[in-house]
């Protein structure tokens, strides 16, 4: 089938019914048919989580392609669903508006990316919508069901220790170096540190490993409670988030920052690990058992702090209110 | 609250947290707390379906209001999972995109509508995601749970009724009048077909209650099958949709149009009712002894032909094919 498209085509010269007709091979079972998708009982609870993903806010073309937008839109969606105890990936509806002029090869490789994280991750395109815009827009929903640990926001306790699963800081580095950024000087890193932020911003992965590591791992005599968020908007902002629903004050170490091996020093990079954002790693807090269990099972992880009795604020150990004056924050307005 | 907000404030001076603060409080459970929302288990089948509703595509300003225009989005959704057998709306999700100079009164009025329609229909907001665009665009996801009827689009044989559950037509007269389109003659029209057809337009109504009918009529001694659609799309495409879907001929009766009382003679008004697209009824192939129990329990049911055997069309009962020659027919691309 392939053969006979010319991915020059665009939207408008195609026709609803053939740009519906070719989507739908990306689906095994699919709405585009029945309007609607069938989800068979699961017998369980499901978690769902909807994410959008627009054009010159989430990605630009000078920044990525959409092979990676198209995975990036679905691992960000699943990320969500990591942070909530997702036991297995059901699927996705998929919202695509674009412009008219819009290529079909683009709408290919969106679709291509997507299935791409769907085979990494488990789960089917539900189904979807599709639309024509001013602006390039992925609307997602992910659907899962939910395992038997509970990972409410709201459940730090104080004498929690704090950890994450991975370094932090990455992904903004990579579009710094995407966007030849002048903000932080890059010209001495490493060609392998450079590369894995650059990888870290185009095609970043989902915690599910992370995720089902931590449920492999809980002392039998405690029991299915940990506070976790993925620090999509960066480490400072998830441990924040978990304070402020569980009421608790977060002590980080500042000499145990989750930052690469090759990560260099200095306050600016400090910054980027604490506010650099989409790292779509899992911030955790839980006992301290759990979370030396899950520091032997997943290398990755780092214990960056612990939970104290206070107020819902993020502090150094001595004492200092953690603040970062990062430049070019990310904001959605 | 509500005395302390400044409706015409813009989003892009209100901040990122507050405008989820202020979402946050249409939503009984949400993700905005928890990133993903959790859906208790129902023991059933579940449906999901997804839609997008872009501003100048699906709605402007001059057409609607943004309350009816949330109304809108929540409808179309329902309007789907009705076409395949919804028994309970479990809820919707909300992508919403917005220029940061949008009023936050427009996005509470949306909000509003959208809570209009959930409360008449069932479900709840789940949760959602919001991000500025250049362009306004909501996307919604409704899930439902299956009840016992089995309605896809495939299910039609030959023998079957085919059945409307209302009038055709109403939505797109609605709008040529909005928007003085000069298309259609309506200078003639009485008041109260003008009044119901602007309203079929801003504020069209999902068919749950045909729903419910249909599946409690049923009579005992024949299967939980028919094949079934909303007529989003326009009437003849329903039709055509379920023809494709089970390889079956439609015969229509030109004389049993499903127009309204009031609905003038003439070939263009009959175009209009085929093909103007947005009514949001249901059309149903079913045996003749189901289709004439819904007739007596749904007096707004119209029996508007039969299938018979032969290739996937349309045709007149004189054998001629259905055509219709509408200008501006609605498209997405």
């Amino acid at each position: 089938m392939h053969n006979q498209i010319n991915v020059n085509e665009k939207l408008n010269d195609i026709g609803e019914e053939e740009i519906l007709d070719r989507i739908k091979k990306y689906m095994e079972i699919g709405q585009i048919d029945d309007d609607t998708a069938l989800i068979k009982n699961t017998n369980k609870d499901l978690i769902i989580n909807t994410d959008l993903l627009v054009e010159d806010i989430h990605f630009n073309e000078t920044t990525s392609n959409p092979r990676n937008v198209g995975w990036k839109a679905v691992a960000v969606n699943i990320s969500d669903l990591a942070a909530s105890g997702v036991e297995e990936i059901i699927g996705i509806t998929v919202g695509l508006a674009v412009p008219p002029s819009t290529t079909w090869d683009w709408v290919d490789k969106i679709y291509e990316g997507i299935n791409d994280a769907l085979n990494e991750y488990g789960g089917k395109i539900l189904g979807g919508d599709c639309s024509s815009s001013k602006q390039k827009i992925l609307s997602i929903t992910a659907l899962g069901t939910k395992g038997k640990v509970n990972l409410h926001r709201s459940n730090a306790r104080p004498g929690d220790l704090i950890v994450a699963s991975g370094s932090h800081g990455l992904s903004r580095l990579g579009l710094y170096l995407l966007l030849s950024d002048p903000t932080i000087e890059t010209a001495n890193l490493s060609h392998s540190l450079k590369l894995k932020a650059i990888q870290s911003h185009q095609k970043p992965h989902a915690p599910l490993i992370a995720l089902r590591k931590l449920i492999n791992c809980k002392p039998k005599n405690i029991p299915w409670r940990a506070a976790a968020i993925d620090s999509s908007d960066g480490l400072l902002n998830a441990v924040k988030c978990i304070c402020k629903s569980s009421n608790c004050t977060a002590i980080l170490d500042e000499d145990n920052l989750p930052i690469n091996q090759e990560w260099p020093n200095g306050e600016n990079w400090n910054d980027l690990c604490l506010q650099g954002g989409e790292d779509f790693e899992l911030i955790v807090s839980l006992p301290p058992s759990w979370a030396k269990e899950w520091m032997i099972s997943m290398p990755s992880c780092k214990i960056i702090g612990k939970m104290e009795e206070g107020y819902p604020e993020v502090k150094w150990s001595n004492g200092q209110m953690v603040k970062v004056s990062l430049k070019n924050e990310f904001k959605h307005f």
